[in-house]
């Protein structure tokens, strides 16, 4: 399957007095793209609270290649970069729309928890969960020598 | 009862590339001053969720009287102005911590909820609540002329 | 000239733990109407604060009439209420897309500030400026009995 | 020297609707952190900016080891891992000030820029910043065989 980047200008209140768009926003950026990337493989993350399910961040890393500024549109991508059933692994590239430029790489990582806080494995309790993850994953070729 | 106000140097990432720090913070300033002051009350907000009681604001509002930089140490004075067990409306004063300049006047007003989100009216439902509440409106002067 | 509202649907780091949107991001909402309602005005902000004119906030209101939830998109109308070519005033309207159920109500007022932070009369300084904001007034009527 | 650990409680405004700190916030609360940090290295970062000196991020990691919640009070503490005058590493701890917990390990990277952002090489240019920083990394151990 193919996701869409995940598109989003940048907001008046998120700049800082160095004239650019605060570092810290770009860890919202990817909550944003990553809700969205979910919402492309048909898991709103709204439903999967309403569910019972939780998906906290285990980690999250940004590296900062050039500066944003007020009112640029960001192309943000998502891909899954690990998968095991408890625990995902997401990678992010932050582009300029207009000129294509990097911007920013980063990564977060995730578990899943059920009522209580309970850590889940999904494949045993959330099968069709734990298929759109696996789908969302790089597939191997299909065979180039048929 | 005196309270004191509540102190808050302003941080890097509350500026915007005007260079100071952006309007909208000043009203998370007003719900960090307001929640000190239900401290000072002796009804700590946390404890009150605890209890089941939310206290969502009906209105916010603020003037903006001179520019805040950042690193600047402000002092927010908070005041009970009508309270009814239903409805509390609440004054908040911004000045500046060295030169006592006047920053900002702002204003909100609450109610309480309580379970399911129904309205309380706190005099019958949590009267040690409502003690507070009343013994923080300005008080009349004690008898001048005795 | 007719104006659309702006869009917007509501990020997972906007709410808070009584599991609705916070208040604070109301004020930032309409920020971002703000800027979209001038762009349809053909003055973006952007290229506005490139001419070296800014436009401070100098007062800012909002009464909260329902709860706002993660995942719901809003649709806020502005308009200009008053305006003399030194202040404006703007009023907000939020209402929930799917629903129309009104969210919130807002105002905001505004002066111009030149290089130096000077406070600008735009009639004289900006006549185009002072144009496009005169003409988002209110029109009246046009003439009912020709 | 010794440095102090920054103390730091969490904002309501802080809080998502999963009832804890929202993750996005640590990485403010590494700047503030930082920032104290500098302070206690006698170079204040309100006064290294009006010199024209910037410290743009170029990485933020953050390790989320278990929940924070609303009132808590966090002890953070800032360590000078790596600098050679042109960059800056930085590693942050984040422990719960009432149990001693851990709540989260970060770490930050930093250059230093000049008017029209151009780097520095502070050894030339800045020598007692360059010095703050030197001092501020681990000391090798007195001798311990005298």
């Amino acid at each position: 399957m193919n996701y869409q980047p995940y598109e989003r200008t940048t907001n008046y209140y998120e700049t800082d007095q160095m004239g650019i768009i605060h570092h810290s926003n770009y860890i919202r950026y990817m909550e944003e793209a990553r809700t969205n990337y979910m919402e492309q493989m048909g898991i709103p993350y709204r439903s999967i609270e309403e569910y019972g399910i939780l998906i906290p961040v285990l980690s999250a890393s940004c590296q900062y290649r050039s500066a944003v500024r007020y009112g640029d549109t960001l192309l943000i991508s998502v891909s899954t970069v690990g998968f095991n059933g408890i625990k995902v692994e997401l990678a992010y590239e932050i582009r300029d729309k207009k000129s294509n430029e990097l911007r920013a790489q980063g990564a977060t990582s995730h578990c899943f928890l059920g009522k209580n806080f309970k850590p889940l494995s999904l494949k045993k309790s959330h099968p069709s969960l734990y298929d759109a993850f696996m789908q969302s994953l790089p597939q191997p070729d299909s065979d180039p020598n048929p």
